[in-house]
């Protein structure tokens, strides 16, 4: 699978549950959120600002989408997550299953970011983005083409230590 | 990574947290408990008794082990979630990072079971067990040598159906 199809069967809109395990006092915390999965086209106006922003030659990019959430946690059930975002994949010409994921701010919490994917030989899409004080790895499978499971880890980037681990099942809804 | 060292890492006693998706509903149910991974001797009377049930030469199997666990789940406090069950691993001689895993029944819920699994170039170890009216998917792997996930799909044999998905972490903690 290449970026081009692992983004095709990831459009959509999508129910997620969400556990969040925070590690060191073996909290758990439940997030209930909806997913909109939207592809773009390479010459829209908000994916050539980021292509400039990062000096990339639009060319280069595949399958740009916009992805926007809306959810709840029960640690705070007063308060609405909710965001939006821009990415775009740049996969490298020469290890096609490989490349960078550029992100904009958006709104809300986001912050932009580059991250590093692959696609591994079980369909898994991986990312690594490194931040200033911490670094995360995500991985994201389908289990069948209704249903995504995403692995989130937040390690902080002093060491080895891992802060956070969240899991979502992502189910497709009828639009 | 071959089945010997992926037990000889697994060894020991883990602090789980684990959340289970019960996804026809969204609900979300979460499980604490404590693990024990203790490895036994090939010729241990309980690894050759599983041997014999299941036509097996002892010859044959690599790293059995027993896991012990207890536990309790936030749907039910009052009871305690507990058992413990035989694994002997067979690896396949033509392709030593697959093969089968043997599970004797144990005590408490346990159902004995025979699942292939495969390691991947990844290092997550995948198990898939039929059942007769059930199939699990399980999925391991090592974040670092003191932090495991894992996680599991339960799908009726019938369809592509998956009924709960489950994520749990595992941190090691010393003895």
């Amino acid at each position: 699978m290449d970026i081009t199809e692992f983004i095709a069967r990831s459009i959509g809109h999508w129910r997620s549950q969400r556990s969040v395990h925070h590690l060191a006092f073996g909290h758990f915390e439940a997030v209930q959120s909806e997913i909109e999965i939207v592809s773009l086209r390479p010459e829209d106006s908000s994916v050539l600002d980021l292509c400039q922003t990062h000096s990339i030659d639009p060319q280069t990019v595949s399958s740009p989408f916009r992805m926007t959430w809306e959810g709840q946690s029960d640690w705070d059930e007063t308060e609405v997550l909710a965001g939006s975002c821009i990415l775009v994949p740049v996969p490298d010409p020469q290890t096609p299953n490989r490349g960078q994921l550029i992100r904009d701010q958006g709104y809300a919490e986001t912050m932009a970011a580059v991250g590093d994917y692959r696609i591994t030989e079980d369909n898994a899409f991986i990312l690594v983005t490194a931040y200033d004080r911490a670094a995360a790895e995500e991985k994201i499978w389908f289990i069948n083409p209704n249903l995504r499971c995403r692995v989130s880890c937040i390690k902080t980037s002093a060491g080895t230590g891992v802060v956070t681990a969240s899991f979502s099942t992502e189910i497709r809804q009828e639009t």
